[in-house]
């Protein structure tokens, strides 16, 4: 929903939408890699991003010149590329703020590891939660977050708390540093322009099927 | 007063991007209506669906006629006319295939029964689970999917199984006249044009902040 500021160069604007694509691109690249294939086409990039040919090529066109006209794109340098690209190149240290069941089911979410997101800490405000251990990782008081991150923030807070809660416990993230939220709780952040929030919303989602359901029977 | 009948007509293709800032603009006004708001501007709305005025307006465009000029749209007609496009004004069963975390944890989330998605079913292939009880639901044995169903299939599946087995089950789902799917596996699911499928991938979402995380820094 918010546009991302490129600061890499002259600044470009990368939409959102944009940015979601070159990851079902990448997923595809990946699975067809394991399947040896060497070379794709835009074509076959488009039909698994749900997009055009020509939306692919303006999609990898800001961040370069890729593939040849008539032979498609290498799935290998293409892959190193898009992964360079989302920041997939290197280990990203992830929290996550509210060991309930979403926190608890993403914690230990294999996906996550698998491309670089590691899950350093964990916290909770329930006394009975604090102090429990979460594989190796010791569950914490969300009042030391600032203290624990004064010096060196984690790069990505993933947020599951209640929603009453959210915000405070957004607060804190953004006083100890942490500059990227993933928001599971159903509200709109308030955060200063220099952190970026990504909002995942399940009933959401479930609204653009009743959406399409309601205006199909039509 | 909307003419929202007009929605009647041959549905047109709205863009997935349209219906989620669609959602988003429903959120706000469910909230502004706590707070005792009686109208809104576009611009109030395009702050909060990080979009502009002009996109506001475009995206209700395609619904109706919304809102007065100079004076903004009220939050009651608008609130019952979202509700009413996004399919809310029903109530709709859905069914969760998988009763692992992430299963568990939808199942048990309070933001879907509020908008009237209610899990009427909980399906899983370990027989560790099958016969559990989750809450007032019984687990059952995927293989009874299509026998369950045959007759009246539930409205949409939440599909939370491990990704190899997503194909399986979701064809399994198809068959039984399932029309939408919430995929969580992190695949692509084969389906045909008359099922719809969205899907929500944790790693896609943290991969959007990595990209954010890595292009500002440099």
């Amino acid at each position: 929903m918010n546009d991302f500021t490129s600061t890499k160069q002259p600044v470009k604007r990368i939409a959102e939408s944009t940015v979601r694509r070159l990851s079902a691109y990448l997923r595809f690249l990946e699975e067809s890699a394991e399947k040896g294939v060497e070379t794709i086409s835009s074509d076959a990039l488009a039909r698994r991003g749900g997009t055009t040919s020509a939306q692919v090529r303006k999609d990898l066109s800001f961040f370069g010149s890729f593939g040849k006209r008539g032979l498609g794109y290498s799935v290998e340098e293409l892959t190193s590329s898009l992964r360079e690209i989302l920041g997939l190149g290197r280990e990203w240290n992830v929290i996550i703020v509210g060991a309930g069941k979403i926190g608890m089911a993403l914690g230990q979410y294999h996906g996550f590891e698998q491309r670089g997101f590691r899950v350093t800490a964990v916290y909770d405000t329930d006394p009975k939660k604090i102090g429990t251990q979460w594989g190796s990782i010791l569950v914490r008081d969300v009042a030391n977050i600032e203290r624990d991150f004064a010096a060196n923030p984690p790069d990505i807070a993933v947020l599951a708390v209640p929603v009453n809660d959210a915000q405070e416990a957004a607060n804190r993230l953004i006083r100890s540093g942490m500059k990227a939220i993933l928001n599971f709780a159903p509200t709109q952040l308030q955060t200063p322009s220099d952190v970026s929030v990504r909002n995942v919303n399940m009933a959401m989602e479930l609204e653009g099927l009743s959406y399409i359901l309601s205006n199909r029977d039509r």
